[in-house]
């Protein structure tokens, strides 16, 4: 590891007016930079995790401010060097002249992320925890907010370093092996590893699965609402935004643009997206939404198909079909306008009809217009998101994760496929080197430079 | 004074995402209700002006984050009560949440400028102090913010307060004047009241005129550049802005629009505005800006009169006369083009000769082309603005303070009166109350509950 032998600065509040704002100083030199500003307390001479009161002075002995300043002395500090942060009154006048003042005084403007960079670089966090730091600060939803909160505690990364340091132990064995190959000696216990290899994958393929589910919480979950015209769907989105967002009226086809807007349901973001009415129209405007409806739906993580309970059961599973979902896509089949059709005691067989017809897809009995069976589909939008996902703890939201966990699983298959064959144990080596570096490079006990410049680009300046 | 009794929260920092938030606690409750949800110390056993690290939780015994908590005990805090920040991930979610959390714990949520105004209440902050915050906040230039802290700091208030208590001095000995009455007593020193009421209005009247500057200051300085046409007003404008804002051309009446810009001279923001070309013309549009010229010039803090060298200096001078300025504009008479005229040996007394012609306004020659002359009109601009104002330390910048003092100067004045007249010193007592009472408000030693609604409304949420 590269210790830094710089100090770094920058504001750590968001910039505007605000009752105060915090600069961060990071480094070495930080408590010394800071004393040389500060006036009311000798900042080389005070205990860590203290707190005084002062003023900070430029180098003509003018004011900027009167402030209070915290110290930390290392590793006792998020960075594990010594760090200040001053709080100062929230003008920008103050924070940039104060930021301008350190740096003439010897420290150097802080690139982003470069504070939570050095807590890594230290081993204060690991480099899925770092990740996690960025997440935690962008999550919006509560759910959002739970992953990224378990993921920057160490969750799956603990068990990740775990398994990898067990595999460690086998793979040098095994390579151990190979510098006795003449002799045909087996240090490494071939049905340890792989029950080990065995654990190890039971532990990444639902972690891979949970991809979708993170990505779905991150990004939000597209729910199309499609069906014929005139079905009630701009009456649903209306019902489930409740709000009168969609223009609705009796005339079918009124709904030619494609409208969209978002709720929370249990903390995960859904995005609606109404379409127009699927059917053959002359009407060349009308048809043009009808395309963009067509496209909405091979983009949409869930489809909600909508109909009502009247219609002919082998007609409407004709047309469900004709969606053409693909196999990662959800959909719900809403039967609507039940509250006219009371009288109809087939319904339910209506409703079990459908559900098989079309591949046992969730279907439902609800009046959009009058509320019946919109908390029952809600349960239903959260149940499909969530699925196998128990515990937001064995959650990924992050791509790079997502695919060093696929290039883990690709290798862990070709180790045990070797130990099946009985294949020379150099080739098994190898395909666990590979493991053991792909699983090395999510916690960052791998990593390369570029990596770390990619990862830390996106962060906020200050963090 | 009203010491409040409950604990009020808000978020401190500008909402937004950043590297960092603060959420503040203030009040006789602060650290019982931090103490609730913070796991990591016993933040009711820790002494003051210490951080301490540990785990944000819900009642429900979820983590909301990972922060640190900084603890301040009565009185060593900026509201002299006890007092609990924390800083946590600047997310909204984690932000808004634990405010949420610390209201449910019993906390209310602060008003504007409420930890501001409790510093005052409890006598940490006098009144125009704690009107200086909001001000230093708000500043963003140099000479706003010197102005801002120099009041923060207690400049002027600590003189007022001193004058003032002398005053009650005299006032309370001539009230037991007025209870010897039928006696004819005189317990208070008639020339020593006199020398004092001379002091204090000779420390009131340039404070009274330093509110024009304070008001510069704080508003930027409006300087209209107004002239004939194609005597160079555009390019003066260009070259004071230093880039090609302005149409520039040899075709008088090239620019129509009222053309505005601001740059900064020696800290102080100057608002320039360039008008049309003031001569009559039949072109209607070109009349309609030479309208809107005149208007400009009535609404400038100062006018810059522009000219050439070679103009007949008597019709320079009539037509300068025209524009009327009132007693409070500043102007300054610019000869251009004074590049062209180099030949012309008594080119310096033409600038004397429209000087006194024009009752001894400043006047300048000058090439805005060449740039020559322009670092004088600078700092004639800062010296017309400035004047008097050898400090900013003496500077008014509030009309609330403003008022009071001109209610005390006309106080003042009317002690003043009857000192000279022999008044009864019933009457002289009256108005002496008069001036303590607009003194006292500056400071706060007199305050309705009113006043400080209008003053801590305008500050912003968490100071």
């Amino acid at each position: 590891m590269i210790h830094p032998t710089d100090t770094i600065v920058a504001l750590s509040t968001p910039s505007g007016e605000g009752a105060l704002g915090v600069v961060r100083l990071s480094g070495p030199d930080a408590r010394r930079i800071a004393d040389r500003i500060f006036c009311g307390k000798d900042l080389l001479q005070v205990p860590s995790h203290t707190i005084h009161y002062g003023t900070i002075r430029t180098s003509g002995g003018k004011i900027l401010d009167e402030c209070l300043v915290s110290v930390f002395i290392a590793p006792r500090s998020y960075t594990k060097e010594d760090m200040v942060e001053f709080s100062c009154h929230g003008s920008s006048y103050i924070l940039e002249g104060l930021v301008r003042l350190l740096i003439t005084e010897g420290a150097r403007y802080a690139e982003p992320g470069e504070f939570t960079k050095r807590a890594f670089l230290h081993g204060q966090l690991d480099l899925s925890q770092a990740e996690a730091v960025a997440e935690l600060i962008a999550a919006d939803t509560g759910a959002q907010h739970r992953v990224a909160l378990s993921q920057l505690r160490g969750g799956i990364s603990d068990r990740i370093k775990n398994l990898r340091s067990r595999l460690i132990k086998f793979a040098s064995l095994i390579e151990l092996e190979n510098d006795f190959s003449e002799e045909d000696v087996e240090f490494a216990d071939r049905t340890a590893l792989k029950d080990l290899v065995t654990e190890l994958m039971d532990f990444v393929q639902p972690l891979i699965r949970s991809f979708a589910y993170g990505n779905a919480l991150k990004k939000g979950v597209a729910v199309a609402i499609v069906g014929a015209p005139n079905v009630g769907k701009s009456t649903l989105l209306n019902a489930l935004l409740q709000e009168e967002k969609a223009i609705v009226s009796a005339i079918p086809g009124t709904t030619r643009d494609v409208i969209e807007d978002s709720i929370r349901i249990d903390g995960i973001l859904y995005r609606f997206i109404d379409t127009a009415g699927l059917r053959s129209t002359e009407d060349e405007i009308e048809a043009q939404g009808i395309r963009r409806s067509y496209e909405q739906i091979t983009k949409a993580d869930i489809v909600l198909y909508m109909s009502v309970v009247d219609e002919d059961t082998h007609e409407l599973a004709a047309r469900f079909k004709e969606l053409n979902l693909s196999a990662d896509q959800k959909a719900i089949i809403l039967l609507n306008k039940a509250d006219q059709y009371k009288h109809l005691c087939h319904r339910y067989d209506i409703q079990e009809s459908v559900s098989s017809l079309c591949g046992r897809r969730e279907t439902l009995l609800m009046s959009a217009k009058r509320g019946d069976g919109l908390d029952s589909l809600k349960q239903l939008l959260v149940d499909l998101v969530r699925s196998d996902h128990l515990s937001d703890q064995m959650v990924i939201t992050n791509l790079r994760h997502y695919e060093a966990l696929r290039n883990t699983l690709q290798s862990l298959q070709a180790v045990q496929e070797g130990l099946s064959n009985d294949l020379p144990s150099d080739l098994i080596a190898l395909d666990l080197r590979h493991a053991m570096h792909a699983l090395g490079t999510i916690s960052g006990e791998i990593y390369s430079d570029d990596l770390l410049d990619s990862i830390f680009r996106d962060f906020c300046i200050g963090k």
